[in-house]
């Protein structure tokens, strides 16, 4: 697998030039048995390379030897045995629920919202801390397992944004819109001014992004839809969101069988998408989650637009959500990228399984095993995420003058990877998201040694187990008044 | 989740009862958070409770305080926040191929095995130390993910079973068989003799069982079989094989397609099964690999057998086998186990992660979220597959007189894991099998706190390093000539 050369940066190199000349002095050098830049293909693979980080940035990427003859750094790592790569990006995520991990598994998905999720997200999610408590739990799983930047999708994104801001990670915010009144705001208006207030109070934060985030096409109106259009066409921001999840969904609004708690809120009797591509929303800054039920003109029309699919292997799975055409939305030249979905539906924020998985699956339901290889795989898992978001310029792969967003894991000497023949696709196939050694987001290092070091785990895992206690009181007290009903019903 | 009591032994208590009466003494208490016995029903769920281990056996299973009343042991383990379970059962695998992980991936069965997997075991299986080493690699990957039994199909078994004994690791080791001549036999029946030869060799082993293991119906014939039916009539022994792994094998063989590499080789155009159920194969002793075509009449037949059928979830999605019926496998009442396949198609041994697909897997296909619940998929990767080899008086579940194998797992504390609503849905759905903490085969540590204790895991690796220079010397040679080959008859 022969390593195509990437030019080392000339920036903070200055006189370098080995030999007698001076160094250059940056933060930190990683030097490493294989980088995987993810670019400018997916399938490079660099051997015995070096990673140079000044500050928030990738400065170069060059042979060790040379790196060593060039840079002066604060910081110096080497990973003999690791490849370094891109962090990864988990496009679709609801770290509030991650407290809520396995709290009701093997249920179809209304039950599952309906008898849990919705009752619990109603006792607690405007609880002070719920939120940004279930966002750290989130990203200390997410940060161990490799992971950079996540899009998440939940209630009071200003108390996640805190959150983030103090760990230090990557986060496209939602600036979450529905239907209907909760805790959080009364009208979607109101919604979505609270999200545009909270991202101009976050301005300051470098790793914080913004998206629009109306539910879905079942819980949003055509009015709101429209207005989440005209906003993202004047700032220019992504809108995230859940569409043809199921094929309920796609199937009553087709219909246009507004009885059905699945059907799109809108008169128009259509697919989701195409009433969506008529409310202005089906352009390049649409990041769809799931899109298990898309047909081949849902398809073509999103390749057109430039649109993103995100796909939730894991959960699509667990809820029974259908088998998603991966395979044939590639081929359509759609941009798909890789989300975990919650903690409460898959049961965790591993993306690294969800590359492994994203990639078998499209090999099982395509029928071909030559779908979605390693590289292929490793590209969801980072740069597409980057580019479903428009942050694909920051981050997503290994280019100098990107934001030093770097993951590196171990392979060599990892019983369960060796031998390794091809390292990406040993990332993809065998190693484990335990095997994370090290991970910097925007240029900060926040693992270390397969330590966390950017927040006090124990304290966050702590919270965590608090929230159950409460969260199981909860429940049992919703049980009861299940089961007094069902007997009155009875009776 | 309430726990069902497990009546605790009077075996080795003897005398005991609290109190001032004498201790009993034993090898080793193992008190957990959490019991996981998989016995009576895979549902039962024990809090802290103890294992009682004395010499292979396990002799109590009781509340952590009386095991501490009646119990003076050599070594007690303190589990505080982790699950004891049964030890996992891989019941399918190819250890020898351990050594090609990852050498060939994202390329169709056919080509993977004509391009790859047959050139280098054509070099390399008869090589001294290569069937041993590959099986020792598989077993430090095996016991550090919690497995403690694997079924084996590979050549050189007796080069195996020397590895095995002298790791300590139940397996049941196939007594290979295929039509054609290797570097190991000539003839059916000297496959099989040899096969036996070992078993004998080796009958003084506890934790070696043997299977006749007839590579598929595509490459054994007839009176192969039959041969096969009337040994494993007399010795009682399983049979462990490849039965409708793609659809191909299923299409040519209904076909009579001699001229087809999938045909079975008999001259009967029937399904591969049917004709097995002709010859004396299908019944409580038939371990099926992969049955990804499985319609409704081959299970009713293997369900009035009583055979099992081995699940590969990850090597089935991989090589784009198909999309087994697993839901409807249970529904029709046939013991499905899970089995990793080779890491050369897999790219893991790791039985953990294919609970947990297998369990997903099983919901998307079937459409049905409730399919394989955590407590199923757990049985599907223990006591299911000690009974798909009729070991299931001695292993895969945690019962007082069964051999002690035994899996220890940490949930609590553990960021991915927490919170722990169900300790069967945390193993399941949200652990990794670099969570297990600790492993016993027939009451012998092997893994101490995440450390294989069993093996010089260190020297295992280089061997496995070893073998691939050699084996990417052999490959760049196939290339080489599959290259010339190509222009030769493009010229």
């Amino acid at each position: 697998m022969p390593g195509v050369p990437v030019a080392a940066a000339p920036a903070a190199a200055a006189t370098a030039a080995g030999g007698g000349a001076s160094k250059a002095t940056v933060d930190t050098v990683v030097h490493a048995r294989w980088v995987l830049p993810v670019a400018p293909t997916p399938d490079v693979v660099l051997e015995n390379h070096a990673v140079v980080i000044d500050k928030d940035l990738i400065v170069a990427i060059l042979p060790s030897a040379e790196a060593t003859d060039r840079y002066e750094a604060t910081t110096v790592v080497h990973r003999p045995g690791h490849a370094v790569m891109p962090g990864l990006i988990n496009a679709h995520t609801h770290t509030g629920l991650t407290l809520l991990r396995g709290c009701a598994d093997d249920t179809t998905l209304f039950t599952w919202l309906h008898e849990t999720i919705w009752p619990v997200e109603g006792a607690f999610a405007s609880a002070p801390g719920f939120c940004a408590d279930g966002a750290r739990l989130a990203m200390a799983e997410m940060l161990a397992g490799g992971v950079t930047t996540f899009a998440d999708m939940y209630w009071f994104p200003a108390e996640v944004a805190a959150a983030v801001e103090a760990v230090g990670m990557r986060a496209v915010l939602g600036m979450v819109v529905i239907g209907f009144p909760s805790a959080y705001a009364s009208t979607p208006a109101e919604y979505l001014d609270k999200g545009e207030a909270a991202a101009v109070a976050f301005g300051h934060v470098d790793t914080l992004h913004w998206a629009y985030a109306p539910h879905a096409p079942y819980t949003v109106a055509d009015e709101t839809w429209a207005d989440v259009a005209r906003r993202a066409e004047a700032t220019g921001r992504p809108i995230h969101t859940h569409v043809h999840e199921t094929r309920a969904e796609v199937d009553a609004s087709v219909a246009g069988d507004r009885t059905s708690p699945s059907c799109h809120q809108s008169d128009t009797a259509s697919r989701p998408l195409a009433n969506l591509a008529r409310l202005g929303i089906v352009n390049r800054r649409l990041a769809a989650a799931h899109m298990v039920h898309a047909s081949d003109e849902d398809l073509a029309a999103m390749a057109a637009a430039g649109a993103s699919i995100i796909h939730c292997p894991s959960s699509n799975l667990k809820l029974a959500a259908g088998l998603a055409p991966v395979a044939k939305m590639i081929a359509a030249g759609v941009n798909v990228a890789l989300g975990t979905d919650s903690a409460a539906s898959n049961n965790g924020l591993n993306v690294l399984g969800e590359a492994r998985l994203g990639s078998l699956l499209a090999k099982g339901v395509s029928g071909d095993a030559t779908a979605v290889p390693a590289a292929a795989a490793l590209a969801m898992a980072t740069i597409n995420g980057a580019r479903a978001f428009g942050l694909d310029a920051l981050t997503g792969s290994l280019v100098v003058g990107k934001k030093a967003d770097v993951t590196c894991i171990q392979l060599a000497n990892v019983v369960g990877c060796e031998p390794v023949f091809h390292p990406l696709s040993a990332v993809v196939y065998a190693a484990c998201r335990k095997d994370v050694s090290d991970v910097w987001v925007n240029g900060r290092r926040l693992v270390k040694e397969g330590v966390v070091v950017a927040m006090d785990v124990p304290a966050v895992v702590a919270k965590a187990v608090g929230w159950q206690r409460r969260i199981e009181e909860c429940l049992a007290g919703v049980r009861k008044k299940q089961a007094a009903d069902a007997s009155e019903k009875a009776a």
